[in-house]
């Protein structure tokens, strides 16, 4: 099998490490095409649960330490999962995020991670948006991208007319109502712009659009800190 | 004025990017010993903006292209401010943020940037932790590091027998109370712990430990999300 640094029209991805490895073979065994071990991964609870599951699953291990210099920066990477993308759309019944052209791998994951954990496990992306697939994505998510489901639209109004059923609620500077002080219908969708441009201002017109208010000594929240925030507000008392 | 790579162990640090040099200009100006600028930057808002505060501040500009090369490896950086580390001690009548032994320079940044905007501006780190003024933690804080009182302390003992008036709120995951039922007394201290391995067990006998409820589909929060949780919970309605 042939292994080339990631690209983002590539059918295929990684994890790079261990524990993202376990969680890959865990949740989606079915996409998984083969993993890598380095060398000096021999014994211990992470070979012991990766060989297990790889057994499980006949999915091929091969130790190969070029393919470590290849694909991983980092010095304690020991374990490479490679796996075809897939998709995964999200359900209509259920709350969504939505980010409009999200520009950093390493927030998406975050997100994603955030997302699962308040189960608001539907993420949806407008295009241009970084890539759900990236390593960088995969390993700040970690590993939580295998457990979601998300799906990119072209458009803001494909995305509506496809899914009418939810309230909207964009989030926004110049917003009419704190987050606070929301009542959320249900199911709905948050909606987050990108990290440098937030969102453009014709969302002021869609739904309910709300603030997480603070102090003017910042400009905004960090992205994965306002949807965070978001969804905590939104699901608690849930858990 | 020899440059050389950020080390803790020096006296000053640097801000990498025009927005972060602007507001090291605007909020410590006497710290400043000089700012270096790209020659492709002649002109345009930044510029003026940089070239009239350092007037103001009678700080040396120089253009110097070679500092780039050794301080930034981004190619989007067209300003560089030096400047002198300096102190801020806590204040005892206002909430803390604690953080135990954090590792990452950009999560310590996020949650500066947070805590400024949730007028959270004392933080505490125990030590070992993450460099306040490393250029990462500058950068991902946008600057936010200037407008905060912070304060290192050897051991949590040591910080506990100088604000012994603080109600302290330990994050764990096997947590007594969840964060929505909280009832704060203040000045508090909301207290988190390191990336990997969050806070040791002892810190469950000290105040009242709170847990951010979620799914069982992660393991745990991602670091600055949690604490921004937290933070917009025991400020919400002030703004």
């Amino acid at each position: 099998m042939k292994i080339s640094k990631y690209k983002h029209n590539s059918d295929i991805s990684y994890t790079l490490g261990i524990t993202l490895t376990i969680e890959l073979l865990k949740h989606k065994p079915d996409r998984v095409k083969m993993v890598f071990l380095h060398s000096s991964l021999t014994n211990g609870e992470g070979y012991s649960c990766i060989a297990k599951l790889a057994e499980e699953h006949s999915i091929p291990i091969e130790y190969n330490d070029k393919v470590f210099n290849i694909l991983s920066q980092k010095e304690n990477c020991f374990a490479i999962g490679v796996f075809e993308k897939f998709e995964n759309p999200v359900n209509e019944r259920e709350n969504h995020i939505l980010l409009v052209n999200p520009s950093n791998a390493g927030n998406m994951g975050t997100i994603i991670r955030a997302a699962v954990g308040f189960n608001m496990s539907n993420i949806v992306v407008i295009k241009p948006g970084t890539d759900i697939f990236d390593p960088k994505t995969v390993r700040s998510s970690m590993g939580a991208v295998f457990s979601i489901n998300f799906q990119y639209f072209d458009t803001f109004e494909e995305y509506k007319e496809n899914f009418s059923n939810h309230a909207l609620y964009p989030f926004m500077l110049n917003a009419k109502s704190s987050l606070e002080c929301a009542q959320f219908k249900e199911p709905c969708t948050l909606i987050f712009g990108n990290e440098a441009t937030g969102l453009p201002e014709y969302f002021s017109k869609e739904g309910t659009s709300l603030i997480i208010s603070h102090s003017n000594k910042i400009d905004s929240l960090n992205l994965p800190v306002a949807a965070s925030i978001a969804m905590y507000e939104l699901t608690k008392g849930n858990f």
